[in-house]
């Protein structure tokens, strides 16, 4: 029987609490599968009396995670506190120079400091793993790094925020507006009281940028990343997509261009029969496509105490089977000193189909005038909707939704802006770009 | 620089084939994120002159998989013959009584003999890996051995069979017959001349042995495994199976139940809003269900040269990355010392939803007879439906379709053959077994 792996965890939240009680619950499975004991034998956390429904008693408590990182008797160093700087990164960064490996399945440390992480880990030849960091328990970090050595990545997309996730698919479910979903998310808790990182797409922006990293092999970049949140979307475009065969999604993409890399979330319709559009709720899913193996989609839950536990356990899993020492297994898949620097596409260069719902006063030659401003920019359309509430009232406004084939980003905004010039609209456009999986 | 890891290869199908080319054409990326070259120094094939339009001039040739396995120098013995014995067998046991690491696509090989064969990689400090063996370039093998660590597994099950998926996809959507699906599916080369090893479910029996073996820890059991192919699915039950919302599936189930672990392969009906019930063509998806981490669900390409070869690449590079010497990752999730004996469930305990279509004789009291049988047996009803093709000729026979809630199989056979016995079935009666995935 190898030594015992030794664990420190800082951080004792929900997933902090469900590792340390699964680890001991589960000593003598682990011991199996792992050739070796998992033993905590550090813990740190803001509050030490809170009861968190677990023994602690014969852990050494350190008084930050600094201290813990810096001087606990341990092989691995577990951070679990989250937040970009302070005492998340001081400590990651202080086990890491002792040679330590780290777990951590903090998102935003890794999108700002990830690549300067990742060098330190390298050079002292200690592991850095995140599975946790990325859609939860769905293993798409090792499938990147591990699984498609050698594939050469055209697009990453996906699901990545559950919050998002489950006020879209309950607006489509129950025909609700996106307050009411909102306030609902809340009450359940799978929305913060302050969800503005979540529904602006901040929380996917951080996650798809460190998916970028490991399909393109560039440097992590997550300010340099298009945005826009759900907020804007209504009941009416909900309704209208499922009318044209589609569902909306708030998707993280990243894809390979002729100018650069695209990195973009918002609102996306996906067709209502692919895979990644029956993914409901709080429900991640991530797709991979490359061109050796095709097209890879997981799907699995993306947030929760235990998932996420799982995700990182299979991290110290993977520590505890490797041997000690110097290892190879680069933790943004290529070393970091080999990342390319970040070449952003310009996304007025994006090709895509793309939705847009206007609402216009009900003039004669309204409709002709939009037709010839898409004309004008050389937008072909697939499908063209006009509506009224009722077809007694010639007079009340009308609406007009359009669904382009592929077009180019800035012909639909010179399209969209000259419509607007033309004082008809009542409101502003709705534009929501289409996704589709590779056929 | 590290020393190059030097791989030899015995096959070159398709599979073999396109992983020559592809650790050719990509030996730089290779060496960026493996951290050492990946050389080819030996091969061996059939037909030593065929063009598979791939340079082999300086590589060594081999006269048989035996002879390299034994005496090439190789750091990995990369097996693509296929076969449960013969030179497969010999040829994967000599590389790792020599503590060289196997790499294998061979599902037949792993079923029949994996337990011994990861024994013996153990034994000598070796890895073999076999992600390619189940689901092509879905790694769920990478999953069910790493990244859920420490996870109990109920259940896994999937679509692990490209041919009869496609067969039935296209049955769905064309309406048209089986037989006339299965020819199509040979002319597109999906399906074998001689399909029956794919169309029975032996093929699908195979990978699920190994998973079952990977999620219960048990030894491989592909002897074990209840058994249905898909040539008796008509059209008739998919239309019925639309017309209550759900799909037809050829499903590999295992399963954690009181009296054992349920190894079966059958085809399945599943509701038509899942994720799986997507899943379309050619293309295999395997679900996970574990305490921990929840649901997780891969989809992605079952086989092909490519996407074959990716997974068998993937493997490749674990062992580039890892350091030489003994290694802790067992190849079956646990060594293979500390499998259990596998623990067969009884079928007809096996408990779930049934779809039951039989076609009658127009006689009066027919249907409240075989709600009787049912009654009798305490099996509750989810819908019946009974048609007619007319509503004119009421001597015509009629179709009576029956979903029943969950129920036990022993009940389902009892309450089917007393029905049998009644006399006015025209016809063998279709059972078709529903799965759910877990709410």
């Amino acid at each position: 029987m190898a030594d015992a792996l030794k664990i420190g965890i800082a951080g004792l939240g929900t997933v902090g609490a469900s590792l340390v009680r699964i680890i001991q619950e589960r000593a003598e499975n682990l011991t199996v599968t792992c050739g070796r004991p998992i033993v905590i034998t550090a813990v740190t956390a803001r509050d030490r009396t809170r009861d968190r429904g677990i023994d602690l008693s014969a852990i050494k408590w350190f008084n930050s995670a600094e201290e813990l990182a810096a001087k606990a008797d341990i092989d691995v160093f577990v951070e679990l506190m989250g937040g970009a700087n302070g005492p998340a990164d001081a400590s990651v960064r202080a086990a890491l120079k002792r040679g330590l490996h780290v777990v951590t399945a903090n998102k935003a440390l890794l999108a700002s400091h990830g690549v300067e992480l990742a060098a330190l880990a390298e050079e002292k030849g200690a592991l850095l793993n995140f599975e946790a960091a990325v859609a939860g328990g769905i293993p798409v970090i090792k499938a990147l790094r591990e699984s498609l050595t050698g594939n050469t990545v055209s697009r990453v997309y996906g699901i990545m925020n559950g919050t998002c996730n489950y006020i879209l698919t309950k607006m489509e479910k129950e025909g609700l507006s996106f307050d009411a979903c909102l306030k609902e998310a809340q009450r359940l808790g799978y929305a913060e009281a302050d969800p503005a990182f979540d529904i602006e797409g901040n929380d996917t922006a951080h996650k798809l940028a460190i998916l970028t990293t490991l399909a393109f092999g560039n440097r992590i970049s997550a300010d340099d990343i298009y945005l826009e949140g759900i907020t804007n979307i209504s009941i009416e475009d909900i309704r209208a997509a499922a009318d044209l065969g589609y569902r909306i999604k708030l998707l993280g993409v990243a894809q390979r261009t002729e100018t650069g890399i695209e990195q973009r979330v918002h609102p996306t319709m996906v067709p209502v029969e692919s895979v990644i559009a029956q993914v409901d709720g709080v429900t991640n899913a991530v797709a991979i496509e490359s061109d050796i193996l095709g097209e890879l989609l997981m799907v699995g839950p993306g947030a929760g105490g235990n998932a996420t536990a799982s995700a990182v356990l299979g991290d110290i899993a993977d520590i505890a089977k490797s041997r000690p020492g110097a290892q190879r297994v680069p933790s943004l898949g290529r070393p970091a000193i080999k990342l390319e620097p970040y070449k952003r596409a310009q996304m007025r260069k994006h090709e895509g189909g793309y939705f847009i719902r206007m609402t216009v006063e009900d003039r004669a030659g309204v409709f002709a005038h939009i037709a010839g401003h898409m004309a004008e920019n050389n937008i072909s359309l697939e499908s063209i909707v006009q509506r009224s509430a009722t077809h007694l009232d010639t007079t009340e406004p009308k609406t007009i939704i359009l669904v382009t084939h592929a077009t180019m980003e800035a012909s639909i905004r010179k399209a969209v802006e000259a419509i607007k010039g033309e004082g008809y609209l009542l409101g502003e456009p709705q534009v929501i770009r289409i996704e589709r999986p590779r056929p």
